[in-house]
C-alpha cells in the first residue's frame, strides 16, 4: 500500500509533527510505502489564482476549474500542483495531518485541496461522492486540537466533531470519492502530561494497526438521486 | 454603522466581485461607511507561520496563539495582520464574500481568519461563543456556489447548507462572539442567465435592506456550561 501523509504544522517539534514520524514508522514496519508531503517545509503556495495558469484557455476571464482542466490536458500545470497531484494519484491511503485551526484545516492545507483536487481528475460533472474519481482510495484525518473530548458530542458545547468537520470529511474527501475513515483526534494536546502523550502515540499505533477494520463515515450514493440530483423515491 | 467586506475572489469581473460593489453602494446609500479588504488584490499571505513573529516570546518552540498574544502586547504584529485587525476592530458588521471552494472558504480567506482572529483580542480563555470578544458585532456570509438550491436540505444530496458551513458559521464567527446572520447564498451562479443574475442582485439589495430583521443563527451560551464546559443540568 502507498500511503501519502500531507502534513501542515508550522512547528517541526510539535506533537502533530511527531505523529507523522510515528505513523511512517508503523506503516513501514508493516511493509507499506510512505511518502510525506510537508507543506510548511515546502513553503507550499495555498492560493488558487490566475498565477497558476501561464497558458490560459480564456485569458480574459478566470474560471479556476476550467483552467485546471485546460492545463491538465495541455500538460501546463505548475510544477508544485503537478507534483502533489502525482503523489495523490499514486496513493492508496491519503492522510491529512494537521492542528485544527478554527475547527477546520490550516489555510496552507485548505489550499492544497483547492489547488490539487483537480477538476476532471479528482471530481467533475456527476463524478462525485460514490462516483468521485478517487474511488478505491481511502482518506484519514489525524489531527491535534486544544479542546477536550467532552466538549464534542450532541449535547456538548461544540456539538458533534464529525459534523464540525463536515466540509472536509464529506464535502471534500467524500465528495472526491474516497472511503473516509473515522478521524483520529488527539485532544487537548497543548495541555497534557508526557505520560498522556506517550499513551496517545500508542493509541495512534493501534489505530494504524486497525485501519482495515476502522469505521467508515457514511455518505450519499448517487444511485439514490436522479440526474438533476433530486432524491429518488 | 461601519461595514467591513472581506472579499476573496481571484477574478475581478466575477459575479462574486460584483456583489461587493452592489453591497457597498447599497450600504452607502443608507448612510453607512463601507471598507473593502480585497485579499487577492492585496496578495494577502494566508499562512500562519513563524515568519509572522520577528520578536518571539519563545524562539525555540512555536505556539502560534501565544506568539500572537506576545506580539500584540509588544506591538510587533506584522503590518498586514495589524492592518486587518484594525479594520476588524472598527467594524460593526463583518461580511465575508467569496466563492465556495470545497464547501468552505478559499484558502486565502481561511488564512485571514487563522492570522487575524487573534488570541486575546478576538477570543481567548473562556471568552468564546456568547462571551467571545467580538460580541456586539454582526457577521454575514455572502457567497457564490455552483450547486443549486435543491441540492441542500435535510434529504438533499449535500445535506443542510448551514451544517456544511458550520466551522465558519459556528466554529469561527459564532465562537468569536459575533451575532451570525443567516448567509446569503448565490446558487448556481456560473450557469444562470443574465436575467437570473439581475434578479439575484435585487435579492441581495433586499437582503441588505432587511439586515436588521434577518434571522440570526443560534449558538450555545456559556451560561449553560460549567467552567470545564460540561453541560449544566
Amino acid at each position: 500500500m502507498n500511503v501519502l501523509i500531507v502534513h501542515a504544522h508550522p512547528e517541526p517539534q510539535s506533537f502533530c509533527s511527531a505523529m507523522v514520524s510515528r505513523m511512517r514508522d508503523r506503516f513501514e514496519s508493516q511493509g507499506h510505502s510512505v511518502t510525506v508531503s510537508d507543506l510548511y517545509a515546502k513553503q507550499f503556495n495555498p492560493v488558487a489564482s490566475a498565477a497558476d495558469f501561464q497558458d490560459r484557455n480564456n485569458p480574459d476571464y478566470l474560471v479556476y476549474a476550467l483552467e485546471q482542466r485546460h492545463a491538465q490536458k495541455n500538460n501546463t500545470l505548475p510544477a508544485d500542483i503537478a507534483e502533489e497531484l502525482a503523489l495523490l494519484n499514486q496513493c492508496d491511503l491519503l492522510i491529512l495531518n494537521f492542528p485544527l485551526y478554527w475547527f477546520s484545516l490550516p489555510a496552507i492545507l485548505k489550499g492544497w485541496i483547492d489547488r490539487v483536487f483537480l477538476s476532471g481528475v479528482v471530481y467533475g460533472g456527476r463524478n462525485f461522492y460514490d462516483r468521485g474519481l478517487m474511488k478505491g482510495k481511502r482518506a484519514w484525518l489525524t489531527f491535534t486540537l486544544g479542546g477536550r473530548e467532552h466538549m464534542f458530542g450532541d449535547d456538548a458545547i461544540h456539538g458533534d466533531l464529525d459534523t464540525m468537520l463536515r466540509p472536509v470529511l464529506r464535502g471534500s474527501l467524500g465528495y472526491a470519492g474516497f472511503d473516509v475513515l473515522k478521524p483520529f483526534a488527539a485532544y487537548h494536546v497543548p495541555y497534557i502530561s508526557q505520560e498522556a502523550r506517550v499513551e496517545m502515540m500508542e493509541q495512534l499505533d493501534a489505530a494504524v494497526d486497525g485501519l482495515a477494520e476502522r469505521e467508515l463515515l457514511p455518505y450519499p450514493s448517487l444511485d439514490n438521486f436522479d440526474p438533476q440530483m433530486n432524491p429518488l423515491k
